[in-house]
């Protein structure tokens, strides 16, 4: 790494926590108006009469979430106040199913440029995609420092050394408990448990008032690696007077409490002692460091060598040990090319692909085409996870290839959630006790279960809010109001193109890739209009040429004959004879096949 | 209908059962050689050393399922002996992801066709698409006559009304312990309970024995209509011998037993009851009789006028009405435009759309734009089914849309499956002690699982027999072999297209919904080839164009240049030609912005 990238340990940033920097605003003028979780049409209905988001009402602070309600994913939020703007998180999402040939989708943030001189700094909680993944994109537009714990830190610079960056971006690791002042507001850094070392979430002072953030989090009791979650920061806080709790909804439709990471490793134990004959391939999210410590903790219990495949497997594994998240014994890691030289038994593979990717490395091995391990009758594979909705099916085609090739495939009890369930949210609004309450992380059926959920705790119906992205929230010890909406639709991603596909292209895609192509292509003779070339077809993802050869035929005349139909009528304009050859075409095509590619007339001129 | 359509009643035709229809076949010559549920590769790598199907080992029973094995759907199995066939369901199946622009995939029906003069006739176990879906295309090609019960063979009436069939097909309806003679088959059908009314198991007696196919079934001790599944005749066939049992695998994986269909009852009088006060809308599979009426028996029981929405919840409801399978209270039923003349709470809808198809009614109620009914704040929805793998997203953004605008969705307790779990696989297997276990209806994972399941009753691993679609098993009384392997890919229906979609045109589709389309078009002197217009380029589903003119602008020098190298080099080869301008702008394109469209270039030539 540069010089200029290195790592400042913040300590002399710490500072003494006063009422000072949560000092209290002049009561807004107008009464909340329309935040309540019910009336959400009405609400998105009502955006006309309010001002637009720089006005506002007064000095409240804003909180403007630019991503991450009403999806999982892409999570960003700023908060502002007066002359100062902090974001939170600045994750992506993945594509939806109608976004084809997208790959990834990053917050817009032109919000953020417009105001770009009060942006202090991007605070992040902890290491997910969805949480840090769109960084890369955002600090070569908006180059402020970064703040975030060591391990977090660690995957950020994983990302941005595979991104030039026009500048080097400011970065500094802060510890639990430790505070950062940003402008006018004060960060904290609290404790939390989740499926990734080093979560964090954040006591946001405000002159405002306290604002808690719990970022993804679960409570742990029983943490692998590290400590229970600061339930009593978060009690402590409560008593000082919360103003608003921004919890995790991920979770919120599951009654009861999410188990203990351990408890998996005691599935793992059961595992390897029950199948002591047979080769075992774990396979789990790279990031969760936890868990591939506790496939190192059986496999050193049991006397295996482990192996690790999988790009960002190796990668985080490495970044994870080198920064002492991973406590792995001498000699327990050996290359893939050692393989060889231990028998089945004395081996566990930790490998990616456990959401059934189709290029990530174990479906690779399912499907018989890794370069360097095949599934063999007897093979022990674990998947250590859930299948993220969306993915079912590529899972299920996984374990039926691995299944087929005689592996025994075991996914029971061999994961638990990184998210809170009902119960342990209840636990953190009987902690902290806010005045409002502001579902984040959430589909809109999770944040109104959630909104209903903090109303059986106590908050009051109209200090549920339910935000959608975009939105514009004043809040004060008093109020909280809707003040605006500001551009907060995703950006798609598109190889090294950043928004440069939209809607009409993705029509495009979706058109072709349902009903394939035809295009015809004909020479005119400039100034009498009499045709030189042509008309030829050409098709794609239509038909089978070879096999339709009399359809294509029958196209062939249609085109021509209504071709012939315009030059007959002297029809001078293009336009009028590519829609005519096009509408016949089309109608043909549908009367007989009721199919209907997109069909693309191109005329050539010459003189 | 036609009078050539006619359904006959089969009195006639139910014969005493003897030992006669199954009489023993000499013992085969040799030892099932590799049949077992293990070594499935061993097995695919070996099919090259057995006899072509037509051959085989002797005079034993073929069983040929040309789809439903290693998948879920399209179940369709021929059982062959001698001079007979006859083949048990007829089902299409949904297409994969991958399969692009594919309305459905139905099977391929080479090998009946190629031994037509022995088919006797499609035997139906239940009315589900996946078992009766494909009939109108098969048909078409293999006009014999067609046995079910009522209610399957109305809703095969329903689809035959929709297709063209050359010629009438005889139907004939079989009751409940009902034989049919068939060849030198017996087929007997036997009461099951399943998500549909008058499912079937059937029992064929075959010169080598007598085979058990459960079709999709579950045991349900309390069923809303009918009776309890024909136990006791599965014991007494048990107790005669049973040669093989192919049992539904849908759910081998779920412990215990599948809950009773009268349990959702339960589940939609509390709903009714709890909201009193608000119009009440059920989402569930048109197919499912028996939920209907429980909506309609809550709906009488708490006063609610009953509308019926959606094409297919129509047309099923009609025919079970018609048939007897529903029981409609006099006036419950109104029409949608008589529902303003009620107020809310004294409605229900019954819907379609509860796998969040995107075209279904309750799909555009929550999107706002269905024509008669819309959301409103204080609707309850009842989504009485579970999404099918892969329908959980869509499901998923129904709901939210539907808690967007104010409605109360109900998930909880308001489905039971329609397969059989665990204890009642064992069940049947207890009663049928049968020598062959072949499960049917299920990914390989299913298939696995239940083979083992098997094993743990007691049937020897090596009686146990994972088939592949396609696959020619031969059984005796003695013994099991694969003897063959038959065409039996899916055929990929697009529009009236059936089969003209191959792998080339989806792979061309793949490529254009991933990356879009780049044409280049020039016209070219013949002799001389000297550049008479263009070259011009257009796109589609590639970049919007009118913000990216610079790329596009790049784009036509990138291929004038490479153009002019040939020119000026006198390549006169076209595909030479061709192939330089489009490797350049390739290259260009991926080097720019990793993006790899589709290149078409096109020449036209002029004299």
């Amino acid at each position: 790494m540069k010089k200029e990238n290195e790592t400042e340990l913040l300590f002399g940033e710490t500072i003494p926590e006063t009422e000072e920097t949560a000092r209290k605003t002049p009561v807004t003028r107008k009464r909340m108006a329309r935040t309540s979780s019910i009336n959400i049409t009405e609400k998105k209905a009502s955006y006309g009469k309010y001002k637009k988001a720089k006005g506002g009402l007064g000095h409240g602070l804003k909180i403007i979430p630019l991503g991450g309600l009403e999806q999982i994913g892409m999570n960003i939020t700023a908060f502002e106040y007066e002359d100062t703007i902090i974001v939170v998180d600045c994750g992506l999402s993945f594509p939806e199913d109608d976004m084809l040939g997208i790959d990834l989708v990053i917050p817009d943030i032109s919000y953020l440029k417009e105001n770009i001189s009060k942006v202090k700094a991007f605070v992040i909680t902890h290491g997910h995609e969805d949480h840090i993944g769109a960084l890369p994109y955002v600090l070569k537009e908006i180059n402020v420092p970064v703040y975030a714990t060591k391990l977090t830190m660690g995957l950020i610079e994983n990302k941005l050394k595979e991104h030039v960056l026009p500048r080097p971006v400011k970065r500094k690791i802060v510890k639990y408990g430790q505070s950062v002042n940003l402008g006018c507001f004060r960060v904290e850094f609290i404790r939390t448990n989740h499926s990734i070392s080093d979560a964090a979430a954040l006591a946001i002072f405000t002159p405002a008032g306290i604002i808690v953030h719990t970022g993804d989090f679960k409570v742990d009791y029983t943490p692998v690696n590290g400590e229970t979650i600061d339930l009593q920061r978060f009690g402590e806080l409560g008593k000082k007077g919360v103003l608003a709790l921004m919890c995790d909804s991920t979770n919120v439709m599951k009654p009861g409490y999410t188990m203990s990471e351990k408890t998996v490793g005691k599935t793992f134990d059961n595992i390897f002692a029950d199948n002591d004959r047979s080769r075992i391939i774990v396979a789990t999210f790279a990031s969760n460091v936890d868990r591939v410590q506790q496939v190192i903790n059986s496999a050193e219990k049991y006397g295996r060598k482990v192996v690790v495949e999988g790009r960002s497997m190796v990668n985080v594994i490495s970044t994870a040990t080198e920064l002492g998240y991973l406590n792995v014994p001498e000699n327990i890691i050996i290359d893939m090319e050692q393989m060889k030289n231990y028998p089945s038994e004395k081996l566990v593979l930790i490998t990616t692909g456990s959401q059934g990717e189709a290029m990530a490395a174990l479906s690779r091995m399912a499907a018989n085409i890794h370069r360097k391990v095949s599934i063999e009758p007897g093979d022990t594979v674990i998947f250590s996870s859930r299948p993220i909705p969306g993915n079912e099916k590529s899972v299920s085609k996984v374990i039926n290839e691995l299944s087929e090739k005689g592996a025994k495939v075991i996914v029971q009890d061999t994961h638990v959630s990184g998210h809170a369930s009902q119960e342990e949210i209840k636990l953190i609004y009987t902690l902290t006790k806010p005045k409002y309450a502001i579902p984040v992380h959430g589909e809109y059926q999770h944040l109104k279960f959630h909104a209903e959920l903090a109303q059986g705790l106590g908050v009051p119906k109209e200090n549920t809010i339910i935000l959608s992205s975009g939105d514009v929230l004043e809040l004060t010890e008093e109020h909280a109001a809707l003040v605006g909406k500001v551009q907060a639709q995703g950006i798609m991603v598109d190889g090294l193109g950043v928004g440069d596909v939209g809607n009409i292209v993705l029509r495009d895609r979706q058109h072709l890739s349902e009903n394939g192509l035809i295009i015809i292509v004909l020479t005119l003779e400039k100034y009498t209009n009499q045709l030189l070339a042509g008309p030829d077809i050409v098709s794609r993802g239509f038909v089978y040429v070879r096999e339709s050869e009399y359809l294509m035929d029958e196209a062939k005349n249609i085109v021509y004959a209504a071709l012939e139909r315009c030059l007959d009528n002297n029809v001078s304009d293009w336009t009028k004879i590519k829609t005519e050859v096009k509408d016949s075409l089309s109608d043909y095509l549908w009367k007989k096949m009721k199919r209907n590619p997109m069909i693309l007339p191109i005329i050539m001129e010459v003189e």
